[in-house]
């Protein structure tokens, strides 16, 4: 199943760090790729790609300035669509449902306004609590339940950076050939 | 066991959304409390106190200018630190020995720059995943895995404001007598 996150209506003024939050996290629990709308922000864009690239994997970063299309498309191809709403159905009553169904999907995170569309295509409106919190833990948490866990055990393949997980300090590998700790 | 969130170095300009987030992912997933440290931003905190009141339950949101003195006090009063990083020990290798000690726990957030005391303090340094991605999102799963997901089912009681989960549309609830098809 492939999962790509689109997100709607971002602001390249205000917009700019939530959305790179959006951006990673997608990447970070397991999404293959992001698809933003609203202002083309290429420095935003190239940036979320230089983490990818630095911290392997293959995950892509897109841009759609119409996102009504995108979702025609993405249908018409035979994939699925949830979208991420306090006001949706319980994440823990839906998200089994959505995991057993093979096909691809299109994880929607608005947008200051979500146009009443955008709840009528989709698949699955879908609440991770149904209280305001942010899209950001909506979508890792999402996620995170959606891969039951096993998203923590992803190997990002060809970084030049990579983590070696201590209970005190840091440490990295990089290049693959030379450890280092950095604090 | 009581749970305090503390957002380290927070800078009114350009962290005033990020920080936003991180207190209502912190109330919205089950946290008792938010403590602010670096700037003393009152329209942050201002906002997010009224979020609270409209939308129920007892979240407390506090400042304190100096994050050594609390992280000293909170230890000083039986309670543990867990300090979530990239660096970190896995959640899923941890989670469940936090969740065991029933001691009360201030979960740490940076912070562009997180000083190595903090490192030091910490009974735990945690990592969700070892990948870049967001303190908001890191916060969200790290509650959502310690809670073991009975916080989706939190109510939050005296709000103006509450959200029947619906799979189209928006329903809320306003006053505990009024319920609107807001779309």
């Amino acid at each position: 199943m492939k999962i790509n996150v689109l997100r709607l209506d971002h602001r390249q003024k205000r917009d700019a760090r939530i959305t790179t939050h959006v951006c990673l996290t997608a990447r970070a629990f397991g999404a293959d790729g992001v698809i933003l709308n609203g202002d083309e922000d290429t420095k935003l864009m190239e940036n979320v790609k230089d983490v990818a690239k630095r911290w392997g994997g293959q995950f892509k970063v897109d841009y759609k300035k119409n996102y009504e299309n995108l979702i025609d498309e993405w249908k018409n191809n035979g994939g699925e669509v949830v979208h991420l709403t306090m006001y949706g159905s319980q994440v823990h009553e839906v998200v089994s449902d959505i995991r057993k169904s093979p096909k691809d999907k299109l994880v929607v995170v608005g947008g200051s306004r979500v146009p009443t569309k955008v709840y009528k295509e989709a698949d699955w409106n879908v609440s991770v609590t149904s209280q305001p919190h942010s899209e950001v833990s909506s979508l890792a948490v999402f996620l995170h339940m959606l891969f039951e866990g096993k998203e923590l055990d992803k190997e990002f393949e060809g970084g030049k950076m990579k983590v070696i997980p201590t209970a005190e300090g840091k440490r990295v590998i990089i290049n693959d050939n030379e450890e280092e700790k950095i604090e």
